[in-house]
């Protein structure tokens, strides 16, 4: 890359992912934050998208100017370019692009489907080394969205309350966060395996694979082959622990958690109820230092618990707990959550006020995973299309004369329209 | 690592972490999930447990016979080694662990805090190219936990029905596994550091942090910020768009995303509401082939469809979506998720039968990661301290004696007691 336009997000050099050229075709979740993760961590990479925009360009929530703050949020730190993906000229900037990256250095993330100009076997032609990945909805090739993988594996009918009947879908894209993040760990394995080998590689993830995956992982579905049960919805407490929401006397609630011994004779005493839940012991004769006991009996105990957090304000039940060893949380509304980040208490060095344009400044998160190496700036997203000609000019060495005629045959455009 | 105990769960050499030696000194999910997700791409992680295993040995669920399931899943493809980490021949196996692995190999993983002994600086004296990874709650050392983390971001005060007034946590542990996600690509972006550069590094990353970057990256704060507004619940809807979970005639429940204008028509189609969507358009002087209105009339809309889905069984409902271009998937227990990968339709080539120790065989899921330069076989969890004697003769070449010594002192233990 041309020294004019170096990204200064990181200490010179330092970049545990400096010198890696991302072309990223992409939409929605998924592909987006694998691109931006890759880029926190010092990849350059360029968004390729079609003219006008992918089908995420609008997508909620927007500001009232109609700018849209879930593609600023997922874009940040890369470059824009816009090509006509139809038209062959279009393409064969891709190809060039590909052409002119440095080796070691190549990478191809999308989650277009269906393009065999996209393919591995394609691109690899322009970029020997190329590391490609493909997210898919499945691995077969029919699409899936976060929704439905999240509905045919499980976790929508045991999340909500004990006794109700209906599904409860995920408000969070878990999947799409996790698909990404593998995206972006891919290409990283990926690099360093071609760093010591010379090689590129292809891989491919799909989203209903690692929501099946997850779901193994954590024994939901080893306990559904093996033991013949139905996991049940239990609301808000902890499979196999103790751990509730409680509601304090002036309507705030906390999450709280306890896991060790330790935990559990400081929820004890916090609530005072040492002797009746003795009593409760020595009559039931159970031990409730077992975790197995405390959630076999989780409804009793949480409802004498509650009795202290019900007669005391969230401020007084925050004081008391920050004095225990338990861990515990106030919940927040996402509003409550900003203003939050604001107090000094509550102040994160992840997260820095960015002149976004198009919406203006807000506070924005970088990356949550930090390095003794780096120092990481978080850069807005850019506007759609706003480096088109610096990308045709300083990357391919086009003239003026030859980035007008791209325009003018509409293989390119720059900038956007709203 | 000597020949007689080399994985073979790759071709040889192929896998894009080959040659990365980890020990992982761990416990819940995220940092052994971070481990395992390292193992599946070819690292030799060894999982360091303290004598009779760490907090997580026994979580929920469960066998009959005790053996715990989440453990089993969150530890697959690792070697397990188990040293009282109060006693310095304890400990020092750790350092003379790090001092054995090649150059460009060290990693350490971990989630146990406020141990000088783990620290980078300490540890770093017995690899000087050391990578070394530190998961915490909050990056102030203070604790926190995936339910903790997820209370105070804002995610339960918008899961669940329109009208709920009650937080609704999580089931899925979403942040632990993007924390998890996030230390594994850390340890891979570091490695490729590593090869250029022959420097290691000192990572962090909090579960609190991992939370409200993706509160960010998604736009939920920046709209708490930018719009004042409150995100209001809105039960299975899609937020901007047209999806919902549809009842089927015989209690079946499908969910159904409709992103595209192609998708619209044929959901339209599908339920012969063609005209009289038409004729709502033409009175209401709305557009619903625009995501906005569909989203503002979701209700009515929903309403309407629902009628052909519940006048339908959930079969004849499937057969019919998928003639169609709409994205969508039944919902599934755990039990029903189990049940149709053991169909043709629903075998998938990332999930094979797995003779775990302590267990027996059951379906596991490998990585959802897949390399064309890889072949992956998902490996079993080992016993807890199963690899004890082994390691120390293979990698430290200790004689019988000089185990035997090490077990006598209390230093070591082979193997679990339950």
């Amino acid at each position: 890359m041309p020294a004019d336009v170096e990204p200064t997000r990181f200490v010179a050099g330092a970049a545990p992912l400096a010198g890696l050229r991302v072309l990223e075709i992409s939409s929605f979740v998924a592909a987006p934050l694998g691109g931006m993760t890759l880029a926190q961590l010092g990849a350059d990479v360029i968004r390729v998208d079609p003219i006008g925009g992918a089908a995420d360009r609008y997508r909620w929530p927007r500001t009232v100017d109609g700018a849209s703050l879930y593609w600023a949020g997922l874009n940040k730190s890369k470059r824009s370019i816009t090509v006509d993906f139809r038209n062959r000229d279009g393409r064969q900037i891709i190809e060039d692009l590909l052409a002119s990256f440095p080796s070691r250095s190549a990478v191809i993330l999308t989650n277009a489907v269906g393009r065999d100009w996209l393919s591995y076997d394609v691109l690899r032609q322009h970029a020997v080394d190329l590391i490609h990945v493909q997210i898919e909805g499945r691995s077969d090739g029919r699409p899936a969205v976060d929704y439905t993988v999240n509905a045919e594996v499980g976790f929508p009918l045991v999340t909500g309350p004990a006794g109700m009947a209906d599904p409860v879908n995920h408000v969070l894209p878990a999947w799409d966060i996790a698909c990404g993040l593998y995206a972006a760990l891919g290409v990283s394995a990926a690099a360093r395996r071609r760093e010591r080998t010379g090689e590129g590689d292809s891989l491919r993830v799909a989203l209903a694979d690692v929501a099946l995956a997850m779901a193994g992982n954590l024994g939901f579905l080893a306990e559904a082959q093996l033991n013949n049960v139905e996991r049940q919805r239990i609301g808000n407490y902890l499979y196999g622990g103790f751990a509730r929401d409680f509601l304090c006397a002036d309507g705030g609630r906390v999450m709280v958690v306890a896991l060790s011994s330790r935990h559990w004779q400081d929820i004890l005493r916090l609530t005072g109820m040492e002797r009746a839940i003795a009593a409760l012991e020595k009559e039931l004769a159970v031990d409730f230092s077992l975790e197995d006991d405390r959630f076999e009996y989780r409804e009793a105990l949480a409802g004498l618990f509650q009795r202290w957090f019900g007669s005391h304000t969230t401020a007084a039940v925050a004081e008391a707990l920050a004095a225990t060893s338990l861990v515990w949380a106030p919940y927040r509304t996402f509003a409550g959550a900003v203003a939050h980040l604001q107090t000094p208490a509550g102040a994160n060095p992840i997260v820095t006020e960015i002149d976004q344009p198009g919406v203006g400044p807000y506070l924005a998160p970088g990356s949550p995973l930090t390095f003794q190496s780096l120092r990481a700036i978080t850069e807005p997203a850019p506007l759609l299309g706003e480096h088109t000609d610096q990308v045709l000019a300083t990357e391919l060495g086009l003239d003026v004369d030859q980035i007008s005629r791209l325009h003018a045959s509409g293989a390119v455009a720059t900038g956007q329209t709203v």
